[in-house]
């Protein structure tokens, strides 16, 4: 391998690690100790890519963020099933979270009281829903009488739930969770155009 | 006052600031030193009433579960509005999270990564929004097509996703997000009964 592939591999290895003791213990807890043993690295590795925690959790909620706009990315042909896509989305965010530890430990890190950044990947998830709203409103296929901010908030928050509840309890499931949301919610604001 | 009056007192000062702090910090890097300095009382009191940080933890657990259990207690002449009773009882717990630091720092220890103890308040919410949708069923105020446990799911993760995310997000209010997640919901599962 060459040094420059090396030195990337090293990197993404130690922000999975980084991910895997945030998501386990939280940030405060979290060790660069059991950080560079967990990627196999020395800890002289970590200081060279890493000057510190900080540096490490920003890289995770960065990754994050990326893996985030890769789930919300415009797909060729979505149109006119914005709210289709709505509720495909966040069924795959829910999925993402659960399999993906550098994803889990970037929205766990804007929930730990003792991380401050402000990248707020939340935000991003709840504009992004808010925009495809709109789209669905000019589509005609959400209810009239559906408050557009009212149901951002709600998919926003039931994501978030969802998967805080499941990162403390191993008996719930967030796939489920926003499963049961959308069962529940979407025959009731769909248009007859799109209802499943 | 008597001794047993203030040692009352010295405890509940004590479950006070240990909130306060995890509230603010989380359970890992909160330190007996803040608690007792916070509680303004010496290290050696605390060590009378709690042996250990996770002696405050549970304790403030506890008092958390016992301020939930005074929210959701059944109250006179509540029936036949069960759903109404529910739709209260949300916005009731909403506020008293935003404004009871020894309830929201209970219900926050279930979502810190740090803190291993199963209390679970999120399932005695669960579970008690699970009993007043059953017993809306009966009183045949909720719409025949609505899956009890898909409700269930749906008001437990929005509570827990908008008190999340008002802990780390100033702009985010979690009353207006159960409010805005009941003005979507309730007209659409409620029979012409108890429509607001």
């Amino acid at each position: 391998m060459a040094k420059q592939d090396r030195a990337v591999r090293t990197r993404q290895e130690l922000i999975r690690s980084a991910a895997e003791a945030f998501d386990r213990s939280g940030f405060a807890p979290s060790s660069l100790m059991e950080i560079s043993v967990g990627a196999g690295v020395s800890s002289g590795a970590l200081h060279f890519h890493f000057g510190s925690k900080r540096a490490l959790g920003a890289a995770v909620e960065s990754e994050a963020a990326r893996i985030l706009q890769d789930i919300i990315a415009p797909r060729p042909c979505e149109r006119p099933a914005s709210l289709r896509n709505l509720v495909d989305t966040s069924h795959v965010l829910a999925r993402r979270l659960a399999e993906d530890v550098v994803l889990r430990a970037g929205f766990g890190l804007a929930g730990d009281a003792a991380w401050q950044e402000d990248v707020a990947l939340w935000r991003v998830w709840h504009d992004w829903v808010g925009s495809m709203l709109t789209q669905a409103r000019a589509e005609g296929v959400l209810a009239a009488d559906v408050l557009i901010e009212d149901l951002a908030s709600a998919v926003t928050a039931v994501v978030v739930g969802a998967q805080a509840l499941g990162s403390t309890d191993a008996d719930w499931s967030p796939r489920q969770a926003v499963d049961q949301f959308w069962n529940l919610l979407l025959p009731r604001i769909a248009t007859a155009m799109v209802r499943p």
